[in-house]
């Protein structure tokens, strides 16, 4: 069997590959003002509070457009502009939120770790011991540009031990990586719907306290990204404050659904693991490396190095596995010369074995007989 | 044949019902990254541009997020805030530039006119010729909550007439009327995805004259909303900044095909005329009244008064439309009760003797036997 691109794996962090009952679930049109669809809003908000224990003192807000409008959309409307946010950076996702925050007019700090460091919590304890003016400490959940799940846990305990208030960025690791709202206190955590709960993308979503909101009125610098108004008017109305893309929307309903019967969380949590090992290890006996250590490593995506062999040619290798079939995703580091391959969205190993045998042939046709990068 | 909801007309502003074929596009997973993606956006820019003449001189630059996620990147990023905007507001998104234009903090007047009046160009001219403060007119095209048509281009004449720049907001009437940027000078026209072409929602686009683009550069309030990046970005590496709406581009590339096969503009709206005029004489036929004269009905939303029958309900008029297969839209008013239905999306006029039917057995449900208004 030829595989044509219109069958192509989504090796990539999101958008990413869909079960057909998903994209199904996008040939009905729906009215964005009419109650059916008004429930499906309901449904999705609640099952996403669920998914992250935060059913007790948060709410979910969904924001139309990509998942940067969802955490500008937190940023602007949930922070107070007399506080300093102490962003924790190590890599491209982390110096998105620094420029969101700079943009914004609002007081940052930044603690730069270089692309293959996760922040230390002893570290950040002492921060914020040190610095009283820190209000907020925002952290990415899984560091797509190098793969990097960082220390959620460890970090949201020293921010509330200090008293502070966490955001989480945990755009593509939500539905995959456990959280636990009432184990670990957090202001705000934002994700979207292309990411780990295998919906198509269109929007994201913030889950935000609701005292936090409460006391947000009119602070936002943007109407269409107010996270206040949306949720103001969605609690009042149960539709959106403009218009939602509705047919995303019923596609997320029918991911979130396939989500709970593949066994929720540590299901999926299990799927991608598995995909991740299998990938790391068949790469690892074809010479390849990764970035990070395997403690750091990711079930979201892994960053591979490049193969330091004259014939290697990204650009050739991604036009290879495209042709048969698979889609991966150029690096997004500066300092090293790499690429990453995804493990999460409708896939299994079986997936992750023909890949591996599709990277063979890219390798041969190529001429490449050494993927081992150089050190 | 009965009529499920599933299978309900949407006679509402958009979303709109579209065709199958538009929604079978969404039916693959596209990277955001890969080629063929971009070539999809390329292909919608240039159609987009080609539909307002306006490839000469201008760029056009998808926002994600719904329209008025477009209207604000627009706003925030092409108007110098050293020069007022003078917004002629006669209804709701009207009022909205105006809010919009508040909360990013930039100098607006108003010329307020109410719902049922159009900006008079005479009386616009002489506002401008006494007020050289004024650098920016923005007009809603289709002023959907009443459904009127206001004179655009002879609003156009005299704002370049005073050397003034247009902007216009022609969410729901761009496709289906004509707009030729060589003729009628404007310095931005905002639209979206699930109007009058036929697509699905989930982006806006803006159609924005290329010398204000690049004077704009870091001026815009918001970071995912900022027009200038966008398009300068998009320009550079064919890619949207941030994740697109994948399925929903492909969704829109399609209808815009079967646009321009329809025989575009023109045959839009010749098709979204007859619907209208369809509706209008059977509406009257059967006693109702549209709230404007003949000379301000659009070709996009008609706005009926609702029948002073004491046994007119609205809520139980909608229920029983929707149970025969079709969703019309509540009022926006807040001077008279009123409802509307839509003239635009994938229906024609066998469509609208269908609903004119329904309507007909929702009156005789509702036991209303004269649908004539209040006076």
């Amino acid at each position: 069997m030829t595989m044509t691109t219109s069958d192509a794996y989504l090796l990539t962090p999101g958008p990413l590959t869909t079960s057909a009952t998903v994209k199904a679930a996008m040939q009905r049109d729906w009215g964005s003002w009419d109650e059916d669809f008004n429930a499906m809003t309901a449904e999705i908000c609640r099952r996403l509070l669920a998914c992250a224990n935060a059913s007790e003192r948060h709410a979910c807000i969904p924001v139309q457009g990509s998942g940067t409008f969802a955490v500008e959309a937190a940023l602007g409307t949930l922070i107070d502009a007399t506080r300093t946010t102490l962003v924790l950076v190590n890599g491209a996702y982390g110096k998105r939120l620094v420029s969101l925050l700079e943009r914004l007019g609002r007081p940052v700090e930044v603690m730069a770790l270089g692309d293959a460091t996760p922040p230390d919590p002893a570290r950040v304890e002492a921060y914020l011991a040190a610095n009283p003016n820190i209000g907020y400490v925002a952290v990415i959940h899984c560091e797509t540009s190098s793969g990097m799940l960082n220390p959620l846990a460890a970090i949201a305990e020293v921010v509330a031990a200090q008293g502070r208030e966490l955001i989480i960025d945990s755009m593509s690791a939500f539905g995959a990586l456990p959280v636990d709202a009432e184990r670990l206190p957090f202001l705000a955590l934002i994700s979207s719907a292309n990411k780990c709960f295998e919906g198509v993308p269109g929007f994201g979503f913030v889950i935000a306290r609701r005292d936090a909101l409460e006391a947000a009125e009119g602070r936002c610098h943007s109407l269409s990204l107010d996270l206040h108004d949306q949720w103001r008017y969605m609690t009042r109305t149960g539709q959106w404050r403009y218009t939602p893309p509705t047919h995303v929307v019923a596609a997320f309903l029918q991911a979130m659904k396939e989500h709970a019967e593949e066994g929720g969380v540590p299901a999926r949590h299990a799927r991608y693991a598995a995909n991740r090992e299998r990938l790391v290890a068949g790469m690892r006996e074809r010479g390849f490396e990764t970035l990070l250590e395997d403690r750091w490593l990711s079930p979201i995506i892994t960053t591979f190095l490049s193969p330091a062999h004259p014939n290697f040619d990204f650009s050739r290798f991604y036009a290879e596995l495209k042709a048969q079939g698979f889609i991966i995703y150029p690096g997004k580091l500066t300092e090293v010369e790499s690429f990453r391959i995804g493990s999460i969205g409708r896939l299994d190993i079986k997936v992750v074995d023909r890949l591996l045998s599709a990277i063979d042939t890219a390798l041969a046709t190529m001429g490449v007989d050494d993927a081992r990068p150089a050190h």
